[in-house]
């Protein structure tokens, strides 16, 4: 049974992190929640009130809060030390405190590193950039962090399989509901509620989900119902199941921050002509990107092979979007499996591969599954069946 | 029946944008999906894939999309014209695509309103920033869009009281589940679960929650309960409980994109002393706050009555924030309610009023409601029990 984060994990991550650092940089300054519960293991939700992570070329970490997070920083933060201040926008404004800070730690006196130039602009928070505040030369990291969280340690590569399992059952769930005249939300919430309760019990007490983007397990629709299905990116509707719909499902959990992604096409009823040959095409297209990847190739190249399939079967109308994307603590996250990303594949990669086909007319074909990048090719982290028999829902 | 924005009323918010355009701007420029929203009715799930809105001074709108966001733009857009690049990071770099438009458009010639230079870093998004690929002076708009947020249109209002119903009700049925020995994660999805599927099935088929925080209605105690109430932004915990747990709530809706919010502290059985004497207190800060405001004053006034009652009944040890926040399409804005924001309260404004009470060995005691402000003083928009009786849930 995983038990959270444990700080051997975050301390290796700092450790890399602060081998990427130039000569010249002092340390990093960073305010996104991601990256700072990547660091330190500290979750919460971020909002106006700054929240900022020092990690010094020693390897220190010194953690900025509102005194109202105080005591939550003490409980689950694998920080050296935190320091508070009183309130956001406050009598002095919390980023001039900030900035005193790294003074009075010497921290200004060379290069740092940042994600922002300051705080971004949450939920109302205005403020001053840090470069109006110090001399110091600021650095974005950003590439450099994202290419820390693209390969993934083992204990993250368990923590994303566990998300899988509790995205499967949501998934299970969701496609018994579903049935002819019920509604997309009710039937979303149901299975959703049902497999987060079995999850939250069966993983219980060593369970939190630490995620931004969702509590527990969740499998639905986002509208991708029927020729809506057709929009790939469609928001939820309460639109009612019919006879023939083609539906898109989205489903996963959050495991210690960690995600995964479980898609599908189902059909409601016998799939017509039309929509078997979409279908098909689909699953063609989702092996195909599976048996282009490896280490050592690059991510355009899996992206390449997807796009000269569409040519070949003169599908391109029914092009889309990209291959995958690749997905931990974030839902999406780089490298893209895109024609225009050139990172080259590494073991420990994770990634979603989801081809899709879009037709108004008819509506939408994609299957998602989360794939681990191997020497030899991927293996599937997800585990739900793929073909159209299992995906066919009664009338 | 509310159903949906306006094409008039994202319009109006336009020409009063427009209005703030100092005389050589040429148009803004803006990314943040709220903004968007707020003057296109577009609402989507912001990912790395950049939108960007621009604005001209003569009040045209031009919405910048991915290709797998045109339908979906098409259908929900009030927008004179829509733009789709191909895909993100793709062979060309969406913003430099977005660089040629404005370029095509005449709008590099002047100033440019934006709210960030470039797109911000969403879900692993990378990219130039914006600066670096024109030469036309940039301002941050984020003042001149946050203060007209701020004051809320007829409609606006409706929206927040619509909310307010749902979350009411939600608020309810986790009131009447939450019993001694059940689960936190378990009673919140029941409530919230249930009151989304009648919210939905009563205005349907005129409703559509369109909010990046929520969907349909939901009441939660993010695990502040018993001791971990103290911790005024606890996270979920799957806690069990237990008598003379003193309870901190939340609950709301998502009506087209508006939200409220409506907070109680509730205790599991008879109130000890202590749970008394700080839940009079608070009750009492929250009188004397709503008391303190009206059109014409300060939003720090307020703040600064709430901190003079703490300082004269030496409570200063059980503050943690300050008295309150703006709330309408994000869950928290500004104007707050702070003693460093010196905003002067006008009609129309709608704020959560929640001063609230905390002791590590005690408990947290926060009631929060959504007010309106008018010229006498405020309305409240919630309406849910404040007294302690009706707070008592039984052993």
């Amino acid at each position: 049974m995983i038990r959270g984060i444990p700080q051997e994990e975050t301390r290796a991550r700092v450790d890399r992190l602060v081998h990427t650092f130039p000569q010249d940089m002092r340390a990093a300054v960073l305010s996104d929640d991601q990256y700072i519960y990547y660091l330190c293991a500290f979750h919460f939700a971020p909002t106006e009130r700054p929240i900022m992570l020092i990690v010094t070329r020693e390897g220190e970490r010194i953690l900025f809060v509102p005194y109202l997070e105080e005591a939550h920083a003490q409980q689950m933060a694998h920080v050296d030390r935190i320091v508070s201040y009183p309130e956001y926008p406050g009598k002095e404004h919390p980023l001039k405190l900030f900035t005193k800070l790294l003074e009075e730690l010497h921290l200004t006196q060379g290069m740092l590193g940042i994600d922002y130039d300051g705080y971004p602009h949450i939920l109302g928070y205005q403020g001053p950039v840090l470069s109006e505040l110090i001399a110091s030369p600021l650095k974005r990291l950003h590439r450099e962090l994202d290419r820390l969280i693209a390969v993934k340690s083992p204990l993250e590569i368990e923590l994303i399989r566990e998300s899988c399992r509790w995205g499967n059952l949501a998934h299970r769930l969701l496609q018994k509901y579903t049935r002819v005249g019920e509604i997309e939300t009710e039937v979303s919430m149901r299975a959703s509620q049902e497999a987060t309760r079995i999850m939250v019990e069966t993983l219980a007490p060593y369970h939190k989900s630490n995620s931004r983007w969702q509590e527990g397990a969740s499998a639905g629709y986002r509208g991708q119902i029927g020729r809506n299905s057709s929009i790939p990116h469609a928001v939820g509707a309460n639109l009612i199941f019919q006879p023939g719909d083609v539906l898109v499902t989205g489903a996963g959990s959050a495991v210690w921050g960690y995600l995964s992604e479980l898609e599908r096409t189902m059909i409601i009823g016998e799939a017509s002509q039309q929509q078997k040959f979409y279908f098909d095409h689909m699953v063609a297209l989702q092996d195909l990107a599976c048996a282009s990847m490896r280490a050592g190739v690059t991510a355009a190249s899996v992206d390449t092979a997807v796009h000269d399939y569409f040519t070949a079967h003169k599908l391109e109308k029914c092009w889309r979007h990209h291959t995958g994307h690749s997905i931990s603590m974030r839902y999406h996250e780089g490298p893209y499996l895109d024609t225009g990303d050139n990172t080259i594949l590494e073991p420990g990669m994770v990634f979603t591969v989801e081809p899709g086909i879009y037709d108004p007319e008819v509506g939408g074909f994609r299957h998602s599954d989360t794939v681990l990048v191997t020497d030899s090719g991927v293996e599937f982290l997800t585990y739900y069946p793929r073909d159209l028999e299992s995906l066919t829902l009664p009338l």
